[in-house]
């Protein structure tokens, strides 16, 4: 058993959002990213088997989807794409994002 | 893509922590599980492999591992567990934990 804090090991940057690898194993990789307000994650998927989850943890923004498709995301929204489906976030407020993709890329 | 908001999908009993399926698919399964102060995921495992993630969204309490072993739980925390190995949590306030399991069970 291992235990990060992802408020300790993550902050945020005002060129970009920032990214941490939680964890990266054969079942799964976890990355946390955190934006500040206006930042984005732009909309990409990959030609791959397998899901991810997309956990809002602090924050407001919107899910990006295909052709421009927006859906708003807030503190305890949990979104599943498939990694072949294009999926993003942009944020509005600070917000912590939490990446689960299974299985990693 | 899919979004639930945890907040709105599950509550919280008296009588024991509310779990609430978040999703399940061959690649991973999500579970939301609520704890009143006090409450407990018992420590379990099973012979099987794979990895599971606990997030804590919300509340402080414990991590429960083999022997009796604890390790403080607060909001922001990920610990990750060998699906082998023993775990499990104990509330010490209204807690929320967000699990998820790779491969499903």
């Amino acid at each position: 058993m291992k235990t990060v804090n992802l408020y300790e090991a993550n902050g945020f940057s005002e060129k970009a959002f920032k990214k941490f690898l939680v964890h990266d194993s054969p079942y799964f990789r976890i990355i946390n990213f955190n934006f500040n307000p206006g930042q984005e994650l732009p909309v990409h998927n990959h030609d791959l088997e397998g899901q991810l989850s997309l956990v809002v943890l602090e924050g407001e923004g919107l899910f990006l989807g295909a052709d421009g498709a927006t859906i708003p995301a807030r503190a305890g929204d949990v979104c599943i794409s498939d990694i072949s489906e294009p999926h993003g976030l942009r944020a509005k407020t600070t917000l912590r994002l939490l990446v689960t993709i299974a299985p990693p890329l």
